[in-house]
């Protein structure tokens, strides 16, 4: 028995990375902090639903980096610190790239996965409401992750749910996590954007192409950028709408020092930006609408030389295959990092940081 | 190793129960028995299928409900009691609730899962007959766990089928395990019920709302109470239909002492029963029908002070949420036991009752 | 611990065979060679995709069965060889058999599984590339078993993806892992095929009913048996079509020196073949086209008294129930073999061979 055991964890494949574009490497956020993760605020998730950006702050986006940093590193498999706890992956609106995701990182550290691929055609019917779906996911799993094209979903499941839930996106409303996973590959891009003081050479003036208000994943990203002070200088808007914010945001956005500012010519502020946001999918009421064409990213963009793109994929004609194999490209990064993210973020809700040895 | 695997057995999260209503708690059943466990008919259920309520008897589903009440009251998984074990859960009739149901009770003792959402989109199709699917399904896994719209669909998938086969529902046929749940939330509520020699005061007038003839879990369920001689002292079918108990049930009721009476006037007896079950779904050949209007139960309703309402969920306007936070409400009590219920049944179909430690 | 661990490998259910119809026994595949298995040809299957029957050649097939038929003969489930390993099942065309046949050996060699069950109604879309899909697999798994409807999907999804892909069927091109299986049957039934000086009586005249051109598993299935010198003494394709060997086999066919002839007459070919290998499906771009009627098989088929007939299921009515329970049936032997072979393949593909004791 011991002995299976020592060579499983002597044989396990090194994780891939991304085939093209830049290598974020983890290790370079660990050696920042001497490979110490900051557990405080990773205590303080056990047993918290994760549903919203404006629950985390600059320090747990941080520490749940550096943790994601150290999955990334090493193999812990053998510690199955998620052994004994079960996941319910609920997609209403199906989404089988992010169920994959989190059903590996599930799976990767030992858990199990009860999922239900596409709510609205397997079954869940008959007139159930999600408060009786939640009363019965109690004794089912451990943790619920939901998506949901509903954006009160959250509220309603929540009426009878004793276990934590982690929102994988609902509606118009926020996809917390994927916005945990944008700040990860920034972070392991330039480790300096961690520290309230970063260093004038490292601030970055970030771009987001398109509509917080409608785009889910793009209102949670920007919700967190605004938490790094002194570490972003500048963010712009790029969209052809003349208040692409929407409510959830605009008080954030007046309360911060950050400055803000909105433009519908992509041409003429991309050469300026350190870091583009892109993203494809708008979400408006029931259907989706595609990006305006006029703000395509191509081989012939003007970027600066060390800028970078940032796209959480999936993607559509707005981002061009050209740009995989530049420079340009962290969306590869930033896709390959999003299972390790969701690893620390399912230790920490589950309390099993204890398990994951030399943390 | 040691240690890990005893820091698991320490540290699992306690299982949730409902989050309003009565708690059915498991303890005041084992108390009854000093805690122990009827062995001898469950194991007489080792590789059985599980096909018909009409193949059990009081003694095994007391002694299953008992087990169910053992795993409820503390963490088997460390046991890992179904480890090699994988159960098919081929839902030819999507049912997401039950599919989840099955899959945590499988997953919970350790097994494993192959996993068929929905048989008739996803691909089981070309013309393919139950009968070679289950030849295919003998090398596949070790128990199937079926759903489907067709009654007569038991027969055929066992012509070559070779492992245990639990009947998850087929057609207007039979819900067996259903009808096991609901027992053994009945006997947590009050576990005199268990004995033949129940007290007069604590035996129950049980009406059920709705057409046996037509809905597998209520004739199911009417079928196990049957057994219950002694301890159901009435039983009371409220239905808009003459005839609501359908050919199967006819004879067993015929043959029963326990008194059965018929009636359509659903607001005359409620006042009189101790137990009301009911069901929203009528299984009426491709179709389903919604219970008449005339039956729905809501705040108003004339219920005895300690009366109980049982459903097997999923819901619809026949049960109003105005009762979910009152002491009538055993419903949710009941779907908090489905899990603890199956994994009883699955380690005794699967011959795995010495595994588990302790009883 | 170890007394539960114990306790596991002795009580674990002996592999189900098939229903009736021939036994195609594992051992007298071993014995042949004293149980040994030539390891060579699988060490150099480590991280390999799986893409093309070419890839095989007859000391591979022979060695894969050799490892599959060790499987079949005991329980490995203990060794736990694929403990930390993660494959994802992406069928895109939806095929519950294959899909569950696949998750069954990962699973029974302690692998975790993703499953993509319906890719197409499931959710990637949004106009994703496969190239992007295998960009994000990279992380999400181990291994890729994929499914499509579009024979170059292959290429697609390997232009980013890192990890090995088996081919479980693309488009009208090819299902390398059935043709493994279709001769793993038949070397447990006649093991003297796998002799490169098989003795004459031993020695089969395949008859091969379809279309190769235009049905991947038989083309496959072709493609391996021209590997067979010695063994295969004449192949007689059946077919209504005046060429139905399709561009990819033309050249493979022309060079073998085992006589390959073409007939559109079943009945008078039928009565001389020792191996009849039929096929219900033909992929034709968008839709299935059942096959011609005049090529079924039943009961009052004229038959070799010692002929087997091999199918790889589903069937339609090509192949007559009638057949089921004769010493013609190889096809239940032929799918009961389905989980060992593919079990041997991947423990290959991941490299973890050496976990298995005692090969």
């Amino acid at each position: 028995m011991n002995n299976s055991q020592t060579q499983t964890s002597q044989s396990l494949t090194p994780h891939a990375s991304n085939s093209c574009g830049l290598r974020a490497a983890p290790e370079a956020l660990l050696d920042s902090e001497q490979g110490r993760v900051d557990r405080a605020p990773l205590d303080g998730l056990a047993g918290k639903s994760i549903l919203n950006p404006r629950q985390f702050d600059r320090r747990t986006i941080v520490a749940l980096s550096q943790l994601a940093a150290r999955l990334e590193t090493r193999n812990v498999e053998m510690d199955k610190p998620l052994d004994g706890k079960i996941a319910i992956t609920a997609f209403f609106e199906p989404s089988t790239r992010t169920r994959l995701s989190f059903e590996s990182a599930v799976q990767r550290l030992d858990g199990k996965v009860l999922s239900v691929p596409d709510g609205q055609v397997t079954g869940i019917a008959k007139g159930e409401s999600l408060a009786d779906i939640g009363e019965m996911f109690n004794t089912y799993g451990d943790v619920v992750i939901m998506r949901h094209p509903v954006t009160e979903s959250i509220d309603e499941i929540r009426r009878n749910l004793q276990r934590p839930l982690i929102n994988a996106g609902n509606g118009s409303g926020h996809h917390p996590t994927q916005a945990l996973i944008d700040w990860y590959a920034l972070l392991k891009w330039r480790p300096e954007l961690r520290l309230p003081n970063c260093p004038e050479s490292a601030r970055i003036h970030l771009g987001i192409i398109g509509t917080p208000g409608s785009m889910r994943a793009v209102k949670s990203f920007l919700r967190l950028s605004l938490m790094f002070l002194g570490a972003v200088k500048k963010i712009t808007l790029i969209s052809e709408l003349a208040d692409p914010v929407g409510l959830d945001l605009t008080e954030p956005i007046e309360q911060s020092p950050i400055p803000i500012d909105i433009t519908n010519d992509a041409q003429d502020v991309l050469p300026h930006l350190d870091v583009i946001y892109v993203n494809s999918i708008a979400f408006l009421g029931d259907s989706y609408r595609n990006l305006d064409s006029r703000y395509k990213l191509d081989g012939s963009s003007q970027l600066k030389s060390d800028a970078v793109i940032m796209h959480p994929l999936a993607r559509n004609e707005e981002l061009s295959v050209e740009l995989d194999d530049t420079p340009h490209n962290l969306y590869f990064a930033q896709a390959a990092g999003a299972v390790f993210l969701r690893q620390a973020l399912l230790a920490a809700v589950l309390d099993r940081l204890n398990r994951i040895s030399d943390i």
